[in-house]
């Protein structure tokens, strides 16, 4: 049962004391047929783990749109990191760091949220000296908006094809010359390294990482869940930077 | 300057020690022909006061996508409430209630997001007390999702035309037949009350809220800035429920 299933069951399984979290994740969700057969994680094991950058004036789409994407994976575990244990974002609101830096932390999933906070962090050499170090223990780093200057200015991006947030586009770019910056592109997937464009882009690409490790059903019925109109082209780019 | 102009500007201005909020604050931003005469805030006086509830098992993007979006008005307050001071999301990431309940805080826009947790907290006395009291001292409540059940079993919503989301649609409508609902709507205005659909919609309707509230030239350049694609038309539901 999923949770649309569980929903308009109307909360008969909750009544019951059953947590939905632990029926979400019974291994039966996600037929082997839905799953990208190069990538698919097997679900009866372990829950995906996803590990969250967090810092003062981080956007917050940036990052609660990916975390709202991924939080619907049938077995999931979403930490949040961060330089002090409480931490606001640009718009105001804080959220709670699971854990604290310089800790490094293996994950299958690093998601680096951009934000003005990173118009300071690309000079925090602390921070840049974590990020090579955690890169190292994740599968794959994943960049939302101007979370790729952490990446590009810590040389994680050297030779590597991807893109950032077309509005900040100048400034990130002339961080790092080394990396293939690409002006048009919702998101770029190149190996470990998955960067997308601005805010709202990260939501795309938080799919787009969903249907290449799960199977493009799991995204699919993910963002019928979350009522989303996924744009699942990432080639299309309404706000491409044209030179 | 808007945040556009202050990113593309690589960040001098932060480097001089100005507050890039300050300058985006600036009454120059929305000139008068921008606005909706009929509804229009004086931006140039206090800044546009929003309370959002939280609890737990709260729904992630339910309320932070509409928070991403009002957070880029020129100026803005948002203040989290909640039961307890640190409060989970059904993904797992907490964030910091700056109020606690029952306190009544006279807001422009009281934001009540949904998730899992309204599942107990439609049966809970001492919330839907605290969400009457709470609504009388808001100029306007906006609910997304399965925030609705909220509510609408507090009563508010009686003669009132809303929608829900379309995934607990039979649930949430079951618990109050005196409000008008509206299976097909990507949200409803209803006067002094705000409804959208699932999750995602929040996001659309806070850009409408926000047309609404300031003209649409303001709702088109967060769209923007967050390089959103706005699904800006309210009949327009892809997930309507079809009886």
């Amino acid at each position: 049962m999923n949770r649309r299933e569980f929903i308009l069951a109307g909360g008969a399984l909750l009544a019951a004391g059953l947590s939905p979290k632990l029926i979400a994740a019974s291994p039966t969700h996600n037929s082997v047929k839905d799953q990208d057969q190069t990538q698919a994680l097997d679900q009866t094991q372990a829950p995906l783990k996803v590990l969250a950058l967090v810092f003062d004036d981080y956007e917050t789409l940036d990052l609660h749109g990916p975390i709202e994407m991924l939080g619907h994976l049938p077995s999931v575990d979403i930490t949040l990191i961060g330089p002090k244990s409480i931490v606001r974002s640009y718009q105001g609101p804080r959220v709670v760091a699971d854990r604290l830096l310089d800790e490094v932390v293996a994950c299958d999933l690093l998601l680096v949220p951009g934000g003005m906070g990173t118009r300071k962090l690309v000079d925090d050499t602390r921070l840049l000296d974590w990020l090579r170090r955690q890169a190292k223990v994740s599968n794959k780093v994943f960049s939302v908006c101007t979370g790729a200057a952490l990446l590009a200015k810590a040389d994680l991006l050297d030779g590597v094809s991807a893109t950032t947030n077309k509005m900040a586009y100048a400034w990130v770019t002339g961080l790092n010359d080394k990396v293939i910056w690409q002006p048009s592109a919702r998101w770029v997937d190149d190996g470990r390294f998955l960067t997308s464009s601005g805010v709202s882009a990260g939501i795309d690409a938080a799919l787009f990482y969903i249907a290449q490790t799960y199977g493009e059903a799991q995204a699919r019925k993910i963002e019928t869940l979350t009522e989303y109109r996924w744009n699942s082209d990432a080639d299309k780019d309404p706000y491409a930077v044209i030179s």
